[in-house]
């Protein structure tokens, strides 16, 4: 059986450049504005958060698709079919998205970040600080991207970062 | 005025030895079991996944108190006063928590993992793999954690590692 059902609310709304087409993964490069708006009743819980680096967004996939199989195949690694929970497939049995990015500058409500790999309009869930000693996991790998052909070929397709193909 | 409401739903079932108290992020070094269970009707998704050293589990944080103040003061750090955004508090506008935790062994519709900060009994929400050129900001920092006395010892309690106080 299914578990129990839990309610989240839109806490704020992430504008990007991207209204017909979304990178598959933040573009640090990528040209164009990046905003978190947040509704103004959280704006004290942004408190000492321009300190840091980086930080986690967790948002709502709103435009995605109602899943149909826990099996995906990852539009950058053509044939390849894994499990939904070994993929970042935004098409998931809950529409939950994390992207981590670098915090430009904050003005009152509003989060000017790096490239976010959303659609605009996104609705935003949660922020919390990317934390060095808890989040760099050096010892991390690459999982069944490793079969890849060309792992750095993938690794560029899987950051969504524009390259040509020769 | 707050955005729309969303509706998750559990996937599984987060099994630890935390019953009365949980650490404050996870113990690599801790001694008991941590296990996800998850829904039958998801485990096809986890195919793919043993291959990765590393997860997210993004979870209900289901036994956190309802959020009074967009400010709070993390129990480690006392006497320091941060925005619920700048912070990694289990009282939050959206009960929502992220831990990275090493993948074990996974069988049938378990997976073991390293240690987990959450009560016994959390609601699975989703599972990420954690991939090394995505998730890994080797340049990202400690933010207000920085100005903290003796934050070696600080950064102690974020890991929630036990350790003598002399």
């Amino acid at each position: 059986m299914t578990g129990s059902s839990i309610q989240v609310r839109s806490i704020g709304t992430i504008r990007t450049p991207y209204t017909e087409s979304a990178p598959y993964q933040p573009l640090e490069e990528d040209e164009g504005e990046f905003r978190i708006v947040l509704e103004p009743e959280y704006v004290n819980g942004l408190e000492g958060l321009s300190r840091f680096r980086y930080m986690y967004v967790i948002y709502h996939v709103h435009r995605a698709q109602e899943i149909r199989s826990m099996i995906v195949s990852p539009p950058w690694a053509e044939g390849v079919e894994v499990g939904v929970f070994a993929s970042r497939s935004p098409v998931r049995p809950n529409p939950l998205g994390i992207s981590i990015v670098k915090i430009i500058k904050i003005e009152g409500r509003e989060i000017h970040t790096s490239g976010l790999d959303v659609f605009d309009g996104t609705p935003l869930l949660d922020i919390k600080p990317y934390i060095k000693d808890l989040d760099v996991k050096s010892d991390a790998n690459y999982g069944w991207i490793d079969d890849m052909d060309d792992k750095k070929h993938l690794t560029l397709h899987i950051k969504g970062i524009p390259h040509d193909h020769h």
